[in-house]
């Protein structure tokens, strides 16, 4: 099992369905944890992470949730495999680097993963489709948990969980939600919604995380301290942000529809008409698009389309995804590549034009 | 026959088809002639406009081509139906006032028209889809031969034709073409293709002729100078004007294929996708989509739609068509009624998508 192509060839997790699935696009939490006695890889010497590697994937290769799932070498992949990863989300833009001793464990279902030696000897997570914080909280305890017995994390009784970066510190989880919140930047309400989040220990960061723009509406909202809070708290705490988010998205959308109902369709059907008819598409348009086609959904004109197919969309229109298997393509054929893909999936879909 | 209504529920002349319709919409020759005897519209007291009325219809209305045809007084119609007129390009903007003693006869066909006290007594003039610019000349070489036996129009042995602005004087003459050149926009070859215009003694105008902006890429060149020159010279140097241009625009639009095919491509079909799919559209937006359309008519994209057609609904997505007959309603329901023509229009046709 050194391939990825099995997973690169499946669809997207992206595609399921989840509750909230018209504003809670996708739920994660996830530990940091480290192995006693060892330096934090980016100090490690190559013999050392070799020596990471090799324990967590005995520990991990013998847990029941990763029987007949996927291990991957990143350095074993190729560069457009590894981006194919990281836009599916399953592994961080510092994985996709893909360097020596580096490998993540996915979980048949795509719904648990460990990443080795990233910025912490381990990165656990869970993740599905949907406001399922609670449940992925509950699946990376009971992995972290079972790990542990075997692996022994670093922990220290005065800070908690040992990690290379001291905003990990702690407990080392961090719960975040993929929101997806047209309403709310139309309406103006992000910059004081963003700038709220910091007094609630919280923060606000694009769909491919940190240092990642937003784009198409989508945010994703997350802890930014692990320190001196229970698990429990940090994600009761975004819990409770996420759901005055639904709330607030919903009321956005409710008044754009209520005040300008004719701007509020036109702007859907023009999407949709743009996504069905043009030859040529960056993949920031498409993002942009595909965005407005979820209000939509929600009203009913695309009774053939589900959020979930929408997200798989927005993952499928990504240079590296339509770079996948084709070998060396201009930014030109792929912008046509992508318009393609798009009349063919949504074309052939009835719609209530 | 004093209503509009035939003339307004029938299509438009410009549906027809004709020669060169890639490029030339139509074309049209227009006489200017004044009674003798008699002062110019501007200068001429209500009874000698009343005058000029009764003795123009006196012989306008015995004339076979005018049998069966229309006579519009036009303080007897709406402000809509004369709105609606001057959209067809039946009337000027001039006329479309409606001042006492106006009216216009119009033959069956809406071929053949006679224009009373605009600025001149009469404004005759013979139209026609198309490259047609020397059988419209001759159509109204025979309508003017015939009445100036009954009415003999007030000549000069040194000017010509007397009329009321000097640009007019001599033959009375205007010969017009509409062209559709988005090649030369694209190629931005206009500006000293309009610069080249005067030496020539022709002049480049507006879709809506004097004084209106060029919209979706549509032009009317014509003579400019009237006097000096016989009628032939003048419809000459039209037709030598107007073949250079369709060559140059053909040109144009080969090389935009060629150059960046997959940008025009995406052009016309973006303009397809947002005209079958907006719920609100201005009538600017409208004409610019529609004349991207054009392009794709030419290329084979919409196989049930024609040049014809297209100027069918460059027409009646103006504003005074979408009023018509509807009361008063606001900017924001005429936008979505546009919007809804056009998708019902454009969506039941097949496309080569």
């Amino acid at each position: 099992m050194t391939a990825a192509d099995p997973i690169l060839a499946s669809d997207t997790w992206l595609a399921r369905t989840g509750p909230e699935e018209h504003v809670v696009v996708s739920s994660r939490a996830r530990y940091a944890r480290n192995l006693p006695g060892l330096p934090f890889p980016m100090r490690a010497r190559p013999e050392e992470l070799a020596a990471v590697a090799e324990r967590v994937a005995a520990a991990v290769s013998v847990h029941p949730r990763f029987r007949d799932g996927y291990h991957l070498e990143l350095p074993g992949l190729t560069p457009g495999e590894r981006t194919y990863l990281k836009e599916n989300l399953l592994i961080s833009p510092e994985m996709e680097k893909g360097n020596e001793h580096r490998a993540i464990f996915l979980s048949p279902d795509i719904a648990l993963a460990v990443m080795i030696n990233e910025e912490d000897h381990l990165r656990l997570y869970a993740l599905d489709a949907g406001f399922r914080l609670n449940e992925v909280l509950n699946a990376v305890i009971a992995l972290e948990s079972d790990l542990a017995k075997s692996l022994g994390f670093a922990f220290s009784p005065k800070f908690g969980y040992l990690t290379a970066c001291p905003t990990n510190t702690g407990t080392g989880l961090r719960a975040s939600v993929m929101v997806h919140l047209p309403g709310m930047v139309a309406s103006k309400q992000m910059a004081e919604f963003a700038k709220s989040m910091p007094q609630l220990g919280l923060t606000v960061r694009g769909f491919y995380g940190e240092n990642s723009d937003h784009i198409g509406d989508f945010f994703q909202i997350s802890n930014e301290i692990t320190l001196g809070k229970s698990e429990e708290e940090i994600v009761q705490a975004v819990c409770h942000v996420v759901e005055r988010v639904i709330e607030r998205e919903e009321q956005a959308r409710r008044s754009i529809f209520e005040q300008s109902r004719g701007a509020a369709e036109d702007e859907v059907w023009r999407a949709y008409g743009i996504l069905t008819h043009a030859r040529s598409m960056s993949s920031d348009e498409a993002v942009r698009l595909l965005s407005r086609l979820r209000y939509g959904v929600d009203r009913g004109f695309f009774p053939a389309l589900s959020h979930g197919e929408l997200n798989r969309l927005i993952i499928a229109v990504q240079p590296g995804h339509l770079q996948y298997g084709r070998g060396a393509i201009g930014p030109a054929e792929r912008d046509a590549l992508r318009a393609e893909l798009l009349r063919a999936r949504l074309a052939s879909r009835p719609s209530n034009n």
